[in-house]
C-alpha cells in the first residue's frame, strides 16, 4: 500500500483516484478549488466531472502541502498549461524522494515542449529520466464504473515503468510498459488534433467511410511529426496510438471530438469553447503541431487544414474537400520510408 | 466509357455498379436470381440490401452470357464460398481479354485460399498477377449515397492496379493503388473477426475502452498471422487495415459486427445466422484464420477466443475475461520483431 497524491481533480485524475483506492492506496486529490475539495471530501462526488460516487478513502485536498506529505507518488494530472506552475509549486514543496507519474495529453504551443519536458524544466532534483508518463484509450467515465481499459506507462527508467505498471495494475485497468516516453506523450497529445477533424467530419454530416479514411491517414500524419520528433513508429500503432485515436474520434464522450463537431455544424472556435466549459487540448496541440510541421517541413495536410479552421476561419466544408482532392497516389509510401529508415540506419 | 459486368447483387456490388455508372460506364449487374433482376429492372430499387434509387442506366442480368458480352472489366463481388462455382462459369463463357477485379472480403476454410487464388485456380486463361483486389473503409450504403469514401486496389500488375484506379475514382469515391495483393486480401478478410470480437465487446455491455484496446490488439495479432502469408505488415496500417478495421469495429452498420453483438447477447451461433439472413464472412474467417494460427503455430488469442465461442458454445463473458488476464507485458513487441525482420533480411 502507497500513499500517493493525485494531483488534479478532473474527470481523469478523479478516475486514476479510484483505480488507486480500488488497488488498496491512500490517495490523495488536489484541487487548486477549496469549494471542489469540500464538495469532494461531504458528498463523495465531483459531478461536474464524473456522475459515479467516489470511494470515502479517496480525500480531497486544495493545500498541497498537505496532499503531499509523506507520498511516494505523485501522479499530475493537470491540463497541459498548468503544468509549469503546478511543477514550480512541487519543486519548492517536495524535499523527500517521490516517483512523479503524469497522464496529462498535451504539447506546449511556443516551445513545443512534451510534458515531462516541462516537468524536467521546473523541477531542479527530479531527473527526466525517471518520469513516467500513463497514456492509452481511456475514457475517465468508463475507467470510474471499472470497465475493462488497458493503458500504457512508460519511462527511460525501467524500475519506474513496473512501478507504476504495479500501482495501477488490477482486473479492469491493464497496465502495458513502455521506454518510448516521446512516442507515448505524442501519441495521447496529437490524437486529439485529429479527434477534432473527426467530429468536424461528423458534423458536416459526412459519413462512417470518410471519417476511417481521416483517422487513417491522421495515423500516418501524427507518426511522421512524432518520429521527426524522436518517437519510436511503432508506439503510434500500440494503445496509446491507435488505439487512444479509435476512442477519441468514435465516442461522444470525448471533448476533442465533440469541439470538433461543433465547429462542423458552423460555430466558430470561441463559440465553442464557451460552449464546453471545459479545456480542449487539442485546439492548443493543434496550433503546436502546426508550428512545428512549418518549420520543421513535415507534411501534415489534415493538422494545417484543422489549424485553418480554429483560427483563420476557414469553412470546415472546403477543407475537407480540399483534403479528398489530394493527388491520386500509392498508399503508405511515407510510412513505409519512415519504418524503412528505422531498421536500416 | 467501358463496358462492365459485376458480378453480384448484394449491397457492396449495387453500390460498386453505382459508382461505376455515374462514372458514366456502361454497367450489366448480374445475379443469380431471375426474381431479383427483373424488379432492379423494373423498380430500379434492391431494397433488400440499399434503400437508394438505382441510376437507370445500370441493367440487371440473371444470364451470365448476356452480362458478360462484350465487357472489358468483370467486378466479382459475391460472397467467398461461390467465387469458385462463378469462375467456373466465367472460365467457360468469357473468350476475350478482360480485366478482373474482385472486391470480396474472405478466406476459405480448409485450403486456407485467398479470393485471388481459387479465381487463379478456376479460370484457365487469367493470371493470378493480373488479378485486381479492391478493398478499404467503405460501407456500401454509404457509398451508394456519394458520401466520401477511400479504397485501395492492388494488382501485382501495376497496368491493371492504375486501370482499375482509373475505372472507379471519382469526386467522392478515391482510388488509391498498391502492390501489395496477399496484405489488401487479408487485411479486408481478417478484420471481419475483429469485427465479430467487437460486437460480442458491446453486446456484452463492455465499453468504449474496450473495444478499442480489442481492435488494437486484434490489429496485431491479424498483422502477425497476414505477415507470415506473405504480405507486407505495412499494408495492415493502411486503409485497407486499420481504415477498414475502424469503420467495421464501431459502427451498426457492419453485418459482422451486429452478428457478434447477438453473440455477445447470448443467441448461439445457429439463431444469429437465422436473424442475420446474409452472408456473414467473418465466421467463415474465423474458422480459417483458427486452423491456419493452429498449423502455423502464431499466437492468435483473440481469433481463438472467437472461434471458441462460434463453434464450441463457450461462454463470451469467460472467453473476454481470459483476454483481458493474460500476463502483463511490454507493448508492441510482436510488431516491432515482424517490421525489424521486414526491413533487415
Amino acid at each position: 500500500m502507497s500513499k500517493v497524491a493525485v494531483l488534479g481533480a478532473g474527470s481523469w485524475g478523479t478516475a486514476l483516484s479510484i483505480v488507486l483506492a480500488d488497488n488498496g492506496h491512500d490517495v490523495r486529490l488536489w484541487t487548486h478549488s477549496k469549494d471542489q475539495a469540500e464538495i469532494i471530501n461531504s458528498t463523495h462526488k465531483n459531478e461536474k466531472y464524473l456522475e459515479i460516487m467516489i470511494p470515502e478513502k479517496i480525500k480531497a485536498y486544495h493545500v498541497l502541502e498537505e496532499a503531499l506529505e509523506d507520498v511516494s507518488d505523485i501522479i499530475l494530472v493537470v491540463p497541459t498549461k498548468a503544468i509549469r506552475e503546478v511543477c514550480n509549486d512541487l519543486n519548492k514543496i517536495v524535499n523527500h524522494p517521490v516517483r512523479i507519474t503524469h497522464a496529462s495529453k498535451g504539447i506546449e504551443p511556443g516551445t513545443l515542449k512534451r510534458v515531462s519536458q516541462l516537468i524536467d524544466e521546473e523541477m531542479d532534483s527530479y531527473k527526466y529520466e525517471d518520469i513516467v508518463v500513463l497514456s492509452g484509450p481511456s475514457h475517465a467515465e468508463e475507467v470510474a464504473m471499472r470497465q475493462p481499459t488497458t493503458v500504457t506507462v512508460a519511462s527511460i527508467n525501467e524500475e519506474n515503468a513496473k512501478g507504476a505498471q504495479e500501482l495501477f495494475f488490477n482486473d479492469a485497468f491493464r497496465v502495458y510498459t513502455s521506454n518510448d516516453v516521446i512516442g507515448i506523450e505524442l501519441g495521447g497529445a496529437l490524437k486529439n488534433i485529429i479527434a477534432l477533424g473527426a467530429g468536424i467530419s461528423d458534423g458536416l454530416g459526412y459519413g462512417d467511410n470518410a471519417k476511417a479514411a481521416l483517422i487513417t491517414r491522421g495515423l500516418a500524419e501524427i507518426t511522421r511529426l512524432g518520429t521527426s520528433l524522436g518517437a519510436n513508429p511503432l508506439s503510434f500503432l500500440g494503445l496509446p496510438g491507435v488505439g487512444d485515436l479509435i476512442v477519441t474520434c468514435t465516442s461522444v464522450h470525448s471533448r476533442n471530438w465533440r469541439a470538433g463537431n461543433l465547429l462542423g455544424k458552423g460555430r466558430n472556435l470561441n463559440e465553442v469553447l464557451d460552449q464546453m466549459g471545459m479545456v480542449v487540448e487539442g485546439v492548443r496541440t493543434a496550433k503546436a503541431a502546426y508550428q512545428f510541421a512549418s518549420e520543421q517541413k513535415v507534411e501534415m495536410p489534415i493538422t494545417n487544414g484543422i489549424y485553418e479552421i480554429l483560427f483563420n476561419d476557414k469553412k470546415p466544408r472546403e477543407v475537407v474537400e480540399q483534403l479528398m482532392n489530394r493527388n491520386k497516389r500509392e498508399e503508405m509510401d511515407d510510412l513505409a520510408t519512415l519504418l524503412r529508415n528505422r531498421y536500416t540506419r
